[in-house]
């Protein structure tokens, strides 16, 4: 299996299982990475996925070799494959934390930048590093222009270079950097907060928020205003006011 | 009065006036606020809008208690008015300052995002926080990310954490933290700083980088040239360009 | 000549050449700007260029007295031309570096913004200044907003102030800061360093950041996807991977 799955409800984790390749991608790792997100979408006890890596790098990227033996149509369909991740992400109703350390580059750095949150060790070194073999992250920059604008996505994209967890962190590409002993630690944590959160609030801030970069400022006003309707009226919603008004813990029925 | 209206022209101040109830947004506050809003637009001596607040804090967010008492469409029409200020101040034509202290939460950060400017005091605490109520602040979330990105925007709305106004200044959602003691004066040099400029030129400005961003890169520089063409026809422009090369103060008539 | 041409393949140099009057636009400047900027885009040889300024200041803007001259029709096509660059180098296959020292103001800020990238002398003092005249940098706010997000933008063009280059660093505006003589030097360093990278590379993920801009982001992605697939199918490409594979310097041949 290049990819391991974990069950720790609320938590569902994924790992990137090819260490002794830099946990490159290639089609079984593309290819199990999405069904495992695509399954604990639909897993009723898992709130948070959290993306992470056995071995010391998170992901080099694209097994280089991978590129060499395709042609056409099939290349086509090979790319689209090692970038589907960033689609299914964006359209899930669940929150996705990538927890990285190592290397982190090419469609490794695509895959921290599609997630919803990233957690670094300090040992992480990033970068969208194609450029530097003739190929470009072509993908992770359109990410990465989303989250830090233009002129930082088209220096990280065109020149390649490597950055440390800490600028990736002044740059706005990852939320938490840690030693990185704490890194799991600090991941769960992380995850376990966003867990004890209305689900159905998460849902539909992360729907909206991804949404209102596709529309124009007042159609993503309203828009945020009628997901934000929807939401007051459920049970749970009624529920978190009235437990924060009576200063205990809510419970969420996904009502 | 659930706000609280001064004249200094050039300079208007809109207080917030529930500072009992750290001035929580209910229907009385939401409809004078944006009725201030658009009177002080169409007064002819005022140049430059103050939104600040009496007492300690900024504002909380919506009352609580508001959610619970509503249902289906009244309370559908509730939350567009708590919201409605943010679509005010995107299309007026003069600058919106928000000046804000203590607590700044959910609607109330919302309303300090949507003001085209922030200067806050050191005391400043912002967050998005109603995802700890069963909410999430989506509307103040749409704001966000055109200012700071999407990953940030993200971890705002959806953990609600807190952040000081030494941190909202890093990312980009204050223009100026001062101490405490300084709030009224510093926030008062801003509005007439602003309000020295030709309003004119303010408003096409202003006009020009919220409409850029919703429209196409090579679109939104035409647009911007056909509003500057407009601008350098003007009397105003002309005086301002002759007043700069004699070295004296210009004087605009509103030509 | 307001326009100096330089040609050191890979790299071509473009240098303001009124600095008796601060470097600011003319007709003259502006025409030959872009057709510098046309004809280094066809030169085969030229793989990166670079607009540099002759003088002490990179540019004060455009000259003042050129707006009191013209009406109308006439003036507008003045406009459009003073900032026709902007489109010109949005639509280049190759990357455009701005080297600026001194004054970087309102045009000259736009020139600077509209780059893909910038290195910036710690002497330079960058600023949309245009409203300190009656005026207002809309054009270069609808740069700096797509890099710096909204309130960042509307403080630079509605104040006008003066920023440092280490503050413009902190912002995303510019990517080097360099003591004013390691200016030339990092300059050429950083586009020399661009230069080796694949050309068709560089093409497609530029082509691809700014495009990306523009499309709602599964239409982006997938916009980026199919530029990777063309990229990948490249001889140069290949001859990429395999020279790093073999540890190697790659040889591009443009196929």
């Amino acid at each position: 299996m290049e990819i391991l799955r974990e069950r720790k409800p609320p938590i569902a984790f994924i790992s990137l299982n090819r260490p002794e390749r830099m946990n490159t991608f290639n089609i079984p790792l593309a290819t199990q990475l999405n069904q495992a997100l695509l399954d604990f979408e639909e897993d009723p006890e898992v709130r948070v996925i959290v993306i992470r890596s056995e071995g010391e790098n998170f992901s080099a990227g694209i097994d280089l070799n991978e590129f060499l033996k395709r042609e056409g149509k099939e290349l086509r369909e090979f790319v689209k494959l090692m970038e589907l991740h960033s689609h299914t992400i964006a359209d899930m109703r669940k929150p996705v934390v990538a927890s990285v350390r190592g290397y982190v580059l090419a469609n490794g750095a695509g895959l921290m930048m599609a997630s919803d949150f990233a957690i670094a060790s300090e040992t992480a070194t990033i970068g969208t590093t194609a450029i530097r073999v003739g190929l470009a992250c072509i993908g992770p920059g359109v990410i990465a222009s989303r989250c830090l604008g233009r002129k930082r996505a088209l220096e990280m994209v065109l020149l390649g270079e490597w950055i440390d967890a800490h600028e990736a962190y002044r740059l706005g590409l990852v939320n938490r950097v840690v030693p990185d002993e704490e890194l799991e630690r600090e991941t769960e944590r992380f995850a376990l907060e966003l867990s004890e959160r209305n689900p159905f609030a998460i849902e539909l801030a992360k729907k909206g928020i991804y949404a209102s970069e596709d529309l124009p400022y007042h159609q993503a006003l309203d828009y945020a205003s009628e997901l934000f309707t929807v939401l007051t009226q459920t049970e749970d919603a009624k529920e978190g006011i009235r437990a924060f008004l009576e200063k205990r813990k809510p419970i969420w029925r996904g009502k």
